[in-house]
């Protein structure tokens, strides 16, 4: 199925960066490689429903093979990449060594706790669906430690949720908890009083979802207070231990902490032989190509791109065009037609709050409240992969949205939650 | 909402038996508390789809809280039973201690490997829904390891699976995998051939579904056998490491071995003063009470009940049975009524093998074929608890009927099987 004389052309990473280039080389005269570390691509936008127990892993996620069956010039791969070796033009995985003609890193970023790697343990991340499903469990666990919890004071530690991160995944997360400890849970404890819970959003800026203009981050706020969520911004935090979090002077008592505040690029990006910014971002051509190595490509979040003065955000919009730009840069390479200089197209910024409330920033428009909900809503279930994900998260949301049930509540997994008994 | 005054009904285990136990004395004068280990019902005879990756973990789970919300009687504890003084009345738990006035021992059975407990490493069982993910993710990895592996001999063994165990679990594991390899995977690899891929069922006894009647077993091996599964029978074995499977003469390479061959009681069993049979099973008086002990109730699969000369299976219709029957007997007492014997009820036996294919026997009544898997289909979703799961459940269903898919076809956890790179 593949002609061995055609250029080679190796993908690393499945995320949105890697898929869409892929598929954008779908009638190219190459023949293609996807190498991820997991089975699936990663519906990320959605993936803090999976951490408040709303969906499914499967739901969310689809076998990257599954995605591609139809196109034959692609090889999919379960393996992890270590190591790149630019001059040889090869790359080495965990399973073996592979050679390119054309490599695309699309390995992204995951969570960073600036410097301080022993909050990890306190307050987990979320990048993977390994981390939404340990989050899950570690705040359903809360509850329950709560209800079986004698000491009055102990067992308001089980009922203070922190949330540390102030952009989209952190409002997220916050509001759906408040949800939860409000309305999916009440009637169900018999001696923990779960209306009393709290849940902390913690910014150390200013204000929440920065991206966004100053009085879109005010209607989140308001918002969030409405849902219960107690907002502190301009409050770096300095300490995270197992019994709580420390920010200038103030400490919460908590059990539950959940990290929402930094990202870094893969370590692959340190291999390729350019300094890297603050974050680990590998800075790029205007084609999107390595300097010095025009055959290779670094996209999505790992690419550090300026535009009109502005960085490119990390965000999946992003991450698709890059896809679809270092294809075709390939195909034009391949035809010996001068490769185009990437330009990012802002499609927008949204972010959803809790029940029906999100908020909505395109152009000179900006939404808050029911419509922009409903805009997220139809959005999200357009871009998700997959029919059936479409119809079964539909069913899932209309029946959240009756019943304030959420179906996922399930713990998984042997490991207890930091401390519990 | 309890009042202290009212006896306490102590409920050790979620499951079929302690749940409908519980459920049964929703309007009996006591207060009731039930521990379970997860914060989940299990629905068990689905437990094979999730481990074949047709169902998400929580299409078949449901908190048992939630279950339990409008019951007022009733505190819901997520914890672990780990001993039991039957002459202070007093349980201890992992979380603290509880006393009784009335004990129900309802912890059921885990998989069990005859004293081979080396085997457990390299042949998983199926009971809980982590074990469930754990096989989902073996059987998965283990074809991406055939498309990785470059020698063709070391790519066979990951194309072998060998299920031993000839009950029900067993057949329906073996059915399910061949259909996979068959008709969901191969269009979606491109350097492993997946349909060359093999299915072995291995039973030590002489035929398969032994508490069927032999010409159901029969046709249950001929299904299989459509379906491409290979079935040994007489064959019981001797060993199992990395590598594969040793059963009399015969060896199988085989990097994927299902354990679905035997079961023994909760070790809590032996802590209850009487002498457990060869399973670990605890046997009980006429009307399910542990003997010398009235006010303890073993019942589900941990206990030993013979009636007409044959025990009673271990089976989801006589744990809801005896969990019904014990609670009959509690309400009894406190009327001062003698306690009536349990009678098991059989409402029959069936099990699916694979796509419009079951057996069913209930009295003289045998079917096998597409009718039977009819029967299977509607009973499996009546007996599902929760509206929501059965929609659900019944649109992955039929989806994976035209399109031939299994949704939950994703790798999550950390840990690659064992022996892969």
């Amino acid at each position: 199925m593949q002609d061995a004389a055609k250029p080679h052309v190796l993908v690393l990473g499945g995320g949105f960066g890697g898929l869409w280039a892929t598929r954008a080389l779908a009638s190219a005269p190459v023949r293609i490689t996807l190498v991820d570390r997991t089975n699936h691509h990663l519906f990320q936008p959605l993936l803090y429903q999976v951490a408040t127990a709303g969906l499914s892993a499967p739901d969310i996620a689809a076998p990257l093979r599954h995605i591609l069956r139809r196109q034959a010039n692609v090889t999919v791969r379960l393996d992890e990449a270590l190591s790149i070796d630019l001059a040889a033009r090869r790359v080495a995985l965990a399973g073996g060594e592979l050679e390119y003609d054309f490599l695309l890193v699309a390995t992204g970023a995951t969570h960073a706790y600036f410097g301080n790697d022993a909050w990890a343990r306190h307050a987990p991340g979320l990048k993977t669906l390994e981390d939404a499903l340990a989050i899950r469990s570690r705040v359903l666990s809360a509850f329950e430690a709560a209800e079986r919890e004698p000491d009055p004071q102990a067992q308001r530690r089980w009922l203070e949720f922190v949330v540390i991160g102030g952009g989209p995944t952190g409002v997220e997360l916050a509001g759906t908890l408040a949800e939860i400890a409000r309305h999916t849970l009440p009637r169900e404890f018999r001696r923990a009083d779960v209306r009393s819970a709290r849940v902390h959003l913690v910014e150390a800026g200013p204000r929440l979802l920065a991206s966004m203009p100053p009085e879109l981050s005010e209607k989140t706020r308001l918002q969030l207070r409405k849902l219960g969520v107690e907002v502190h911004t301009g409050q770096p935090v300095t300490a995270i231990d197992a019994e709580g979090v420390t920010m200038g002077g103030m400490r919460i008592e908590s059990r539950t902490v959940l990290w929402a505040a930094g990202v870094a690029a893969s370590p692959l990006g340190r291999q390729l032989g350019v300094p890297t910014d603050r974050a680990g971002r590998v800075p790029v051509a205007a084609d999107l190509s390595l300097p010095g190595h025009p055959e290779v490509f670094v996209i999505g979040d790992l690419a550090s791109v300026a535009q009109d003065g502005q960085p490119v955000p990390g965000v999946a919009p992003a991450a698709k065009q890059m896809g679809a730009h270092a294809a075709n840069v390939i195909r034009d390479r391949l035809r010996g037609v001068a490769a185009k200089p990437f330009r990012y197209r802002d499609y927008g910024n949204l972010a959803t709050i809790g029940r029906m409330a999100a908020v909505v920033h395109y152009g000179r428009l900006k939404l808050s409240g029911l419509l922009a909900w409903w805009f997220w809503l139809v959005a999200h279930l357009f871009f998700l992969i997959g029919f059936r994900n479409r119809i079964i998260v539909l069913v899932n949301w209309g029946w959240s949205y009756w019943t304030y049930q959420r179906h996922a509540r399930i713990i998984v997994g042997r490991d207890p939650p930091d401390g519990e008994a």
